[in-house]
């Protein structure tokens, strides 16, 4: 391996061209192969391809690469940017340090990785005179990380809204279509290869979670712990929501939510109401969509096809460039990420939505309207929509603007009434 | 002033700061220097301000700048980046071409400068190892130009269409919504600040023409002249048309066009038939809105903000950042635009929209259906509302996919017909 400082000098040479090794020849790391060998970079060169099983994956349209089961193969030769696609903190994460230490640049789609070891890394990188890019760890081919980062760096963001999984999307707005249970949609996405056999990543919010600390940190400039982003899952979620949504001229979303309040960072992932005519609630299928709210530009969107694996590729490659383009100059070309640690918050303001199912009898309303208003909270509207039996009767109740502690207090204290079938649904109204 | 040389070997040096001069302190020029001092970048400061009659101009918030209304004294003083945004070809084309020879560089709004002498602006830059970027010269603060060329360079993109001119989206969005004519909606328009005195560049796409020059460039690599864009005005637009327009679901927008045919670059702003389904039919307002085509990441959408001070400066803004990056490295961190030269074709495919006012009389379906036919033109569908006079009679003809020449042949053969009231409406259907 050689050390920063004598890669620092080969930099100094100048060398024409850039060697480029992948990790990872799956969907993603085949499609960055296949861009950077359908139209040649004039300067790039795709060297080595690393995976386990080599003999299975090796393709004829790679003639000139080098395929290695040998990791330490890749990050001793001669190799100037290491793609990593296999994802997950461990081994990747090794993997990334070792490549940063021994001078070579790296680019990413990992997002649990950048969300939970990001600034470290960044700081290994810039310590080796290198760059880590992950513009593909966020919303796949939407360009939404250097958009952030660079094209609104003039503006001071305070707020951003994202549609960043497709999974939760598409199980959403089949619920909606079709007027279907949550576990029918689920397992018909499974089924389709739109969910994992495990698909709590995805419907829990914990995907979302990562990709929404890499967005705090690189639009509002505020560092994060994922763990402490507020992740409610869509589980709950069941067609009379749509419902009752409709009657609000609204749907539901699983929406990312990241906001600066004075000092803190609200961040929460969560089903929530929005407005038929708002941008998140016009996002199909699998794509992605990031909000951003500026004190000088104001609203700015990005939307785009948030997975698979060519347009995340394409996040890849253009991160490739971007490196090129800066060692080519020998320097720093890249946006430094600049984030203050911030204390994360969940305690948001909105109006909101409470869907309860309740054994009917006299008093029901009379009590929750009681329990709200002991804990000062004004009720909006109740909706409830005529044809459902007594033993099991869904109602709604909206809320006006007030903080979502002051709800989960009232909540909790409903949550032993002997009325209640199931707990209450609460979703923010966006 | 400084020669190239001189200059770049100052730039080894590494000064900390980077002087700063604004040339024009109107709604955009004072925004940038509001957004300077409000939250400064380090290694940024602001010393000139150039204006003609400075005593007028002269805000006592920017204590520390030299204001001058001598543009000389800006050119040759010891400033490491100009910000242009007075517009026009001239004189702001001389002063860029002075500052870029003498080792200043240069971040400009103008437009129509740099649709028509951009790439010569961006070699004289090259030459002198400076920079020049415009990414406020399109969408305002939208960040679509380092967008396309930063965050899709690993993409092929085909195909761009955008939503640029704020102006035409307000006047037909009135026409729309009220049923008032193109002249009241435009003359309010006048009355409301939207619109010039002059409205000739929005309304007949000059402006917008000049942006869809740019994003062509930036994103499709092709260079095609200005004057060869087809441009088509939205007067002819009236109430009538979105009647019809709404009985095919969808509704009438200014749309901006370019497009790689084989080797041409087809390239053309007129108001046009957009879905309501679509994202350019969602747009409102000031609102301007850039979707690309790539042939791996697919459909990508920028939108927000088109125009004003505050989000123009923030484009401005980020431009002088990515400079001031690429300086403090002593190199060049901006991607170059590499752009061939296209033939411009105005020659396009689409389904399309005839709206006609005849004098009614038997036998009109027959003879128009019958000219359509002899250019091998296939009708889709005719669309008649009743209530209307006959002595001036709308209604709509729909054809099927067909190039445009064959449509503009058929009705030019039409034009000479008795019946005609006025021109044939044209329209494509996207």
């Amino acid at each position: 391996m050689k050390t920063p400082k004598q890669a620092a000098s080969a930099d100094v040479q100048k060398k024409e061209t850039l060697n480029v090794a992948i990790i990872g020849f799956g969907t993603v790391g085949s499609s960055v192969a296949k861009i950077l060998s359908s139209h040649p970079a004039p300067g790039l060169r795709l060297t080595h391809v690393y995976n386990r099983g080599v003999a299975r994956k090796k393709v004829d349209w790679l003639p000139k690469v080098k395929w290695t089961e040998d990791i330490d193969e890749v990050l001793s030769a001669d190799v100037d940017i290491i793609v990593e696609v296999v994802g997950g903190l461990t081994p990747a994460g090794d993997w990334i340090r070792k490549a940063l230490s021994s001078g070579k640049s790296v680019v990413t789609a990992n997002k649990q990785l950048i969300a939970h070891h990001g600034l470290e890394l960044i700081e290994l990188a810039r310590k080796s005179g290198r760059h880590i890019a992950f513009g593909a760890s966020v919303a796949g081919g939407v360009p939404v990380i250097s958009g952030l980062q660079e094209g609104l760096a003039g503006d001071e963001l305070s707020k951003i809204y994202g549609i960043l999984n497709g999974t939760c999307n598409y199980i959403l707005s089949q619920i909606d279509k079709r007027g279907i249970s949550f576990s029918e949609a689920l397992a018909e996405a499974q089924k389709l290869g739109f969910a994992e056999a495990d698909p709590t990543d995805d419907v829990d919010g914990f995907d979302a979670r990562a990709k929404l600390t890499i967005l705090a940190r690189v639009g509002l400039h505020s560092d994060g712990k994922p763990e402490k982003v507020l992740c409610r899952s869509i589980r709950p979620i069941e067609a009379i929501d749509f419902v009752y949504a409709r009657q609000l001229q609204s749907t539901i979303r699983q929406v990312s939510w990241a906001e600066l309040i004075g000092e803190n960072l609200l961040a929460a992932v969560q089903p929530a109401i929005v407005s038929e005519s708002s941008p998140l609630a016009s996002v199909e299928g699998g794509r992605n969509l990031v909000m951003s709210t500026g004190k000088f530009g104001g609203e700015i969107i990005f939307a785009g096809h948030g997975a698979g694996g060519n347009p995340t590729a394409v996040a890849v490659v253009s991160d490739i460039l971007a490196i090129a383009r800066a060692k080519h100059g020998g320097s720093n070309g890249l946006a430094e990420i600049t984030a203050v640690p911030r204390n994360v918050t969940n305690n948001y303001t909105s109006r909101h939505y409470l869907r309860f199912i309740v054994k009917d009898r006299p008093g029901i309303i009379a009590t929750i309207a009681t329990i709200l208003s002991k804990n000062d909270i004004n009720i909006d509207s109740v909706l409830q929509k005529p044809g459902y039996s007594d033993a099991s009767l869904p109602f709604v109740i909206t809320l006006e603007s007030c903080k979502s502690s002051l709800v989960e207090k009232a909540l909790e204290q409903m949550s032993r009434l002997d009325f209640m079938v199931q707990p209450c649904v609460h979703l923010p109204i966006l």
